[in-house]
């Protein structure tokens, strides 16, 4: 029996180096399992409780599904897809609003961030800012995930909630209907973290980040402000104190992380460290670069391989369906 | 130019008399006007969120479809289809939630009811019981009125808000994208009421009613528990107190109706009045009657009905679905 494992990727632009470490290449490692199937989905709804800009959406789903393709993803290996071009997750979404208690919903993380800021803010109405899309968001993630009966969602662990949640309204449909045709997923977390120019998690939001794919000059003036200490370059430095070490690591070989902790060890400049990770860097994302501006060029290429993965998931999206529908009432008289 | 008028019908089982009178016939009648375009939809999925009983949803679908047909209605002149067969509303669905202001749903009618519900009850949980689906459901109702670029919406005063809360996310959807697409929908105020057997406004909820069909013998036997005083036949009654004769008028010819009340004013018995309106109930029914059950024996020829009239509302969602698209930024690269 194959695994069913699905990610997610939220279209919020050009992905960072912190995404491709943490979620792009252990997403794509997975992928050469036999055993798994695995589905990829750009969560271009999702984006849109957030972006109100048809142009700056449109870019930023073109951008982060040319950035997979670039990285290697194999569409022959991995149904990818947009999440709009599946209208069966919309329905689904809706049969499992009229399942899942208004109080999970109150409890959602994201949602009481929000309500947080806005008291810390002081403004007089707490949902200020908040739409229903926001609110209803763990919803439809649900519906995404049950939708292809997925075993195994990679979420970091700042989202394991939306997992439970998940797992929770799969199982109320289940009870209430008296069936298992709704399977709760498992998590799979994820644990590669990447420090951004300044230590901290890299993060857009933070502005500490380093774009995956930019022209080799600007990666250079981004890697100069990479945070370093004021010790001279004679003096002995410790590589596990070190952002530049821990991005070098993350994606030099063993030989290659062990060579830079020796010379750590004997006392380098940092200038010369930044060069040896620019140079690594290049070395891993020049070719990718390239094949990324090539499917930025052609946007008919993008289109082709996600409406070819529609087709795919929705194939599946439609026997489970066309159960559920049956399961509560809803089919031919 | 036409004017397109939209009807839901959420099938809660077989109408009752004052569905027929409020609801029913002036929709029918509507229909008559060539300038209008007209449609009905059977609104299953806003069932779905109280009704978690696959057997009982099914049959509350058939029985509504059935009388709405048996009544005279003409698919050739109304697109009659069933809400899950238009997948575009659950899109649109979503759409509008990332417009709509979390605000505003707190403001729901029915969902503030809920809310008082429990805390009269002294649950301490004052959202006890409400799911997703009932807290959503004015934006799923903004849906189904806003993928038909619908005119006006009959609705009956304690719906009224619903159509505010319409206007208010088209609107919204509208300035976001700067657009026109979405049109705000005017109200039809239902104003035929009819009184229940206590005189209180019929309705299922209060027990109340009287089936739109049922057998001759049952039909006799409820409008014998329509109240009545304690006034005996040969006095003289006022028939605009009467519940009887509210009834009575509703179906009645102007001559029925003025002969009846000239009976009153020289005095009648109870008795003879229920015989009278029993007799008129006939006429009105026993035919429509006859259709009702065939199509309840029937159930292809609804779906054939349902299916062929989810074909043509289809055509009309499509377009306006992918204008949408394009202005939301959800369209090929």
């Amino acid at each position: 029996m194959s695994r069913i494992i699905l990610t997610g990727i939220k279209p919020t632009g050009m992905p960072h180096l912190g995404n491709y470490i943490g979620a792009i290449q252990p997403a794509l490692e997975l992928t050469k399992d036999s055993s798994v199937t695995s589905y990829l989905f750009v969560a271009d709804y999702h984006s849109l409780t957030t972006v109100h800009d048809a142009e700056a959406l449109s870019r930023m789903i073109h951008q982060v599904s040319a950035a997979w393709l670039a990285c290697g993803l194999d569409p022959k290996k991995t149904i990818m897809y947009r999440q709009s071009d599946i209208p069966e997750l919309f329905e689904l979404n809706w049969i499992l609003s009229c399942m899942t208690p208004k109080g999970l919903m109150n409890r959602g993380h994201s949602y009481k961030a929000l309500i947080q800021a806005n008291r810390e803010a002081g403004r007089r109405n707490t949902e200020s800012g908040i739409n229903m899309g926001i609110y209803n968001y763990p919803v439809l993630m649900s519906a995404d995930i049950l939708l292809f009966s997925t075993d195994e969602v990679p979420v970091s662990e700042d989202q394991e909630q939306h997992l439970e949640i998940t797992r929770d309204i799969a199982v109320k449909f289940n009870h209430t209907f008296n069936t298992d045709i709704l399977k709760p997923p498992k998590t799979l977390v994820k644990t590669k973290l990447l420090p951004g120019l300044d230590g901290e998690k890299m993060s857009k939001s933070k502005g500490n980040h380093i774009p995956l794919f930019c022209s080799s000059k600007e990666l250079k003036k981004i890697i100069m402000k990479i945070k370093t200490d004021s010790s001279s370059p004679s003096e002995p430095k410790d590589p596990e104190k070190s952002i530049l070490f821990s991005i070098y690591k993350a994606f030099g070989s063993t030989e290659q992380t062990k060579a830079l902790a020796d010379k750590y060890r004997r006392g380098i400049g940092w200038g010369e460290v930044k060069e040896f990770l620019y140079l690594l860097l290049e070395e891993h994302l020049s070719e990718k670069r390239k094949v990324y501006e090539s499917l930025m060029n052609n946007p008919n290429t993008v289109n082709s391989i996600l409406k070819e993965g529609a087709k795919k998931a929705r194939e599946k999206a439609q026997t489970l369906m066309s159960q559920i529908r049956k399961t509560i009432g809803i089919d031919s008289l």
